[in-house]
């Protein structure tokens, strides 16, 4: 690829090793440009990757429209996804070269994780891991009998360490009936011993993000171990088949494979325990700078797993009214094989 | 407007009472319908507004895209920013009818607010006051010494009211030198006596959003009252200054005017003075549900200013490695004049 641009943050940031809410890159044959505001001038050249240079302005498109004009290129690459029709608008008018569509363009290129990047999601995750230890320690001595806007930010005092690191996104924070929804709002619910607890939650290490989900039973001085035993045998049942489902499509996955046969391996599990309805979402999606990036591991993908890929397992199974029980890891594929990150 | 398409959470959230990040509005003739996931399906059946149909979906523009060709109807409203060239072309596949474009179609019809939302966004206001009175006991008890990066956490949980209310935006928190940009970003620097700091925060209160900036002489117990004494006389010039520009703004605003005009009262005051060059940004904006929307209180704005807009009063000089200094006000129009929230 030539020339292209791009517009997404985290897209600009691949590209440049910088970033801001208003920016542009573009690559125009052997140069490389990164376009935003005076506010962000001293950073962006403080930051920027060798080989990129700074422009400032105060209209991005006027000016990407003009450096295209004047590279007299004939053709350039752009994400339609990345661009509103009123922006494509602006940045392309008047000019009379080809623009040319690459849906994803950006997701594509980072689909494979290069080895900087395996490591910072690698420091990403066990931040996460540490994350949850401080947030149980945190219910454990004053959670209980608060309610889900409380444990909510607990969750993200306990995640980002007081500020010093960002979230991958809001953290879910569900107890019991509330946990039935994948993407449960908090309420004024409060969390009682004994109650069935979802926590889902991610953090970032130098803009890569973690994702990690725990259902557990809140008992005395409980851990987010992997490993739950709850009173009802409900719910016990479900939580193993959702484990043993996370645990096959984890041990089962290799490179090679068609991302849908990664999802099957644990909507099988899921489906055989009579539980496929419940199972209301994909098995999982790829994690990078992005909190939801390529591969989707859902059950119509066919995406060749390949080693340098990172994505979440995270199968679930939901009763509507009752509770929800989700476990997810991310893992990345090494030598072939899923490792839990 | 029988027929358009809104795709903006907030803009589908005026519409419906309800939204989620994955959801398209639709009102095509006298039916109306949210499109969103499985996921979100409890909460927005619980949360809509009579009138509206809860539809879920895996591919919403796949069934707005139906929805529009079973409707029979020829013309339908979108607005070009909401749209990506892609998802534009998911929905209107195959349609043979007429979209029309309307820029800023939400912000449009959200610029006069309703009465509940001009109760919601005075709530929000005082809880925004309420906020910054916590967070100067907090700075005052323990903020000395802390750098800008604790501050702005400390911020953070003074006005979430730990984790009770989402923030409008990330605030910003910003000593002497460092208050010069108009958006800074926290460093390392840390609060002494005598220092100046300003701090620009907000937070949601049913999603509706505060907006407020104080600039204070941080001595032994300061408060962010609007009255402040600072020992250096070119930084009180400097703050009278602004203080008069807001003031005089806020007295002299009439229903009918233009916003430019609005504009021109605090702008002719600090360049009086002699602090023209300084004031590098717009007067105020509109707040709502979005922390920046329409009425733009800038000196080339021709909208004319009604009763039951919101926007802010914000002036400020900013002197290049120095210090700045911003006074920032929601204010209402009732009854023609503009009334502080």
């Amino acid at each position: 690829m030539n020339n292209y641009i791009v517009k997404d943050e985290n897209a600009i940031y691949y590209e440049a090793n910088y970033s801001s809410d208003n920016a542009l890159f573009l690559k125009l044959g052997s140069e490389c440009f990164i376009l935003t505001d005076s506010r962000y001038e001293i950073e962006a050249k403080e930051s920027v990757k060798n080989g990129v240079s700074v422009l400032i302005t105060k209209n991005l498109y006027k000016l990407a429209n003009s450096l295209i004009k004047n590279s007299k290129i004939k053709k350039i690459i752009y994400d339609p996804k990345e661009w509103s029709i009123f922006s494509f608008r602006e940045l392309s008018n008047n000019l009379n070269i080809n623009f040319k569509e690459r849906v994803d363009l950006s997701h594509k290129k980072r689909i494979i994780k290069k080895e900087y990047e395996l490591e910072l999601l690698s420091i990403s995750a066990k931040l996460g891991v540490e994350a949850f230890d401080r947030l149980a320690n945190k219910i454990n001595k004053f959670g209980f009998k608060k309610d889900e806007y409380s444990l909510t930010y607990i969750a993200k005092e306990a995640l980002s360490k007081k500020g010093k690191y960002e979230l991958s996104f809001e953290p879910i924070v569900a107890i019991n009936q509330n946990s039935a929804k994948p993407h449960a709002m908090p309420t004024s619910k409060k969390l009682k011993k004994s109650n069935l607890l979802l926590v889902d939650a991610g953090l970032k290490y130098k803009r890569y993000c973690s994702d990690r989900t725990r259902t557990i039973f809140a008992k005395k001085d409980f851990s987010f171990s992997i490993n739950q035993k709850f009173k009802s045998k409900k719910i016990q049942k479900i939580y193993d088949t959702v484990l043993k489902a996370h645990d096959v499509a984890i041990v089962k996955a290799r490179s090679g494979m068609k991302a849908k046969k990664i999802d099957s391996f644990a909507r099988d599990i899921i489906s055989k325990a009579g539980f496929g309805d419940y199972f209301i979402h994909s098995t999982g999606h790829g994690v990078g700078l992005d909190i939801h990036e390529m591969p989707y591991i859902n059950s119509k993908s066919d995406t060749i797993i390949e080693d340098g890929m990172v994505y979440t397992i995270e199968p679930g199974i939901y009763i509507p009214n009752e509770f929800g029980v989700r476990i997810e890891d991310m893992v990345a594929m090494i030598n072939g094989r899923a490792i839990i990150l």
